[in-house]
């Protein structure tokens, strides 16, 4: 009898990811070797940078290998301990695997979680990575000025929504586009943006940021590349920066090509990526000051909450096609006490 | 009778520019009005940035109008002065018309020229506007570190053969690429650059690149735009830098876009244009800095003169299609005794 499910990524997408590249299967209970930990996640956080793991491309992290277990950023509860600084009972965030129970060596990016007394999902939430991406490319990418205009695209999303609102705190006017009419409604009416539009239903990116941006833009928190990358390109202010955060358009497909680069040289923009991975060092610059923010009502935030482990791929794949609100949580087992 | 002849820009060129863009005619002596000078110009820079000011776009600087005098870089010594700081016989530089008399209000980023013991010319030469482009580029964007792999495109221009130079001066792996065999050689043999290609009749840029620059590229010093910039972000390695100076291959065509952009995330890469305009405040540092390396054999440069102001457009032209060899400059009258 099995006491334990695991997710495999089982075949490489060519184009749009469909569930077909992920196997759930029972499988036993794992041992935790000499300096391991035994873990039962309960969360899991569902991220677009997954997308270019699945392809055999040169980048920042391995590509996941076809029949490895899924891995992702996730919450899990410690249950046995064969290292001395763990006990049952303790709570760790990091790279976890799709799977119920996993063992694991604690180190790197995995680390014990003392809770300060938010909700457990918060700490993969609006105080996990996902925010702190976009704190660390607002702030140390993008500099922004009281004043500029900042445009964020997938605005309504894990990253792109703490942006704009971090944009707002420091004075730019900000600009945000999403896919759906009830996400420019939350953008404008809760969050604040100066203007958002529905990227689905305008005429074109040209004209939408032409009427919304109608000087031009300053700080760009780029999320989708593509054919909104051009449009920005094209309409960058002197000194602009293109904060290079993802490229989710080219994911799954190979998109058209980023043309009239000299407007690059012409005003002189900064185009520049960075992964959050290398910026951990201001966590906790970034929890004082979203705990605070969040104290005072400066941020707030959406998030989609799927129950079960076998429900991941699906998630997952809906992330993709733009089909949940704020950031995706996978809850994969109870809460501890 | 005419006693002065002056080029004009007279059609805006689609795709490649000819010499029909520019009408050579003959022309009054100006009269110097209350403030000005009148100077009889002797050297002009051709340079490629020229392109763009053919065209109507929305750049740093305003597109020449059609119907105006050419302008450019230039020196020319003053005949006439109604300006208290000036007097018969001074030489100034800065932007100047392709004419040979003109009058002028000195001032911005014309001023008048002391000659440190160089040739007039080489102050629109390897001690000019092009190798301070190349300086500040290099220096304050590249930032390049010891044992770094450096590409240089078009680098047997007046920018990229400084660039490349400069970059071996600061201890990096140099590698360049031109149009033309000899200039291989010269980018090899004399100026030592570590590897060099002709982009002409290697397979194709990316297996160039692979063979070259075998374990990527830190700093690409980019000039030309298009497929080199393809295979320069192809390669480009983490926390790589592109100094955006120019897309010479974007002037005269439109090009097939820029693909593959979320290599600028995931290596962390950052893509920056800048104008040399804004940075002349670099001109001493850099002069002294120049000095040096010339007195030590430490750069070499090349050029090309061309006689006579009716030539002008022809050898612009020649730019545009690689003709020249090193800094392209026109004698447009003798030098001042």
């Amino acid at each position: 009898m099995s006491q334990n499910t695991i997710v495999r990524f089982v075949k490489r997408p060519q184009g749009f990811v469909d569930e077909s590249s992920f196997a759930i299967e029972p499988a036993l209970m794992p041992q935790a070797a000499d300096g391991q930990i035994l873990l039962r996640n309960f969360y899991h956080s569902l991220d677009p940078y997954m997308r270019p793991r699945m392809t055999e491309m040169d980048s920042y992290i391995a590509p996941f290998d076809v029949g490895q277990i899924m891995e992702g950023g996730g919450i899990g509860v410690v249950v046995e301990s064969r290292h001395p600084d763990y006990k049952p009972g303790d709570v760790v965030r990091g790279m976890l695997q799709w799977a119920e129970y996993q063992t694991a060596m604690p180190g790197g990016f995995m680390r014990k979680l003392e809770s300060s007394g938010a909700a457990w999902k918060d700490y993969l939430g609006v105080l996990g990575s996902a925010s702190l991406t976009a704190y660390v490319g607002l702030t140390l990418i993008g500099q922004p000025k009281a004043g500029e205009t900042l445009y964020v695209s997938a605005a309504s999303g894990a990253v792109g929504s703490i942006a704009a609102q971090i944009g707002k705190i420091m004075g730019c006017r900000v600009v945000g586009s999403a896919g759906t009419d009830d996400k420019i409604a939350w953008l404008r009416d809760e969050l604040g943006l100066d203007a958002a539009f529905n990227y689905r239903t305008v005429a074109s990116m040209d004209t939408a940021l032409a009427a919304h941006c109608p000087e031009g833009i300053d700080i760009d928190f780029e999320n989708v590349g593509g054919e909104t990358l051009q449009s920005v390109l094209d309409r960058i202010r002197p000194h602009g920066r293109i904060i290079m955060c993802g490229a989710i358009s080219e994911y799954n497909t190979a998109g058209p090509g980023l043309k009239r680069i000299f407007r690059i040289v012409s005003h002189k923009v900064r185009m520049q990526g960075f992964i959050v991975s290398e910026h951990f060092d201001m966590m906790p610059a970034f929890s004082a000051a979203m705990t605070g923010w969040l104290k005072n009502g400066k941020i707030k935030y959406r998030e989609t909450v799927i129950e079960g482990i076998e429900n991941m791929p699906k998630a997952l794949v809906g992330l993709f096609r733009g089909e949940n609100f704020g950031k995706l949580l996978v809850k994969v087992g109870p809460e501890p006490n």
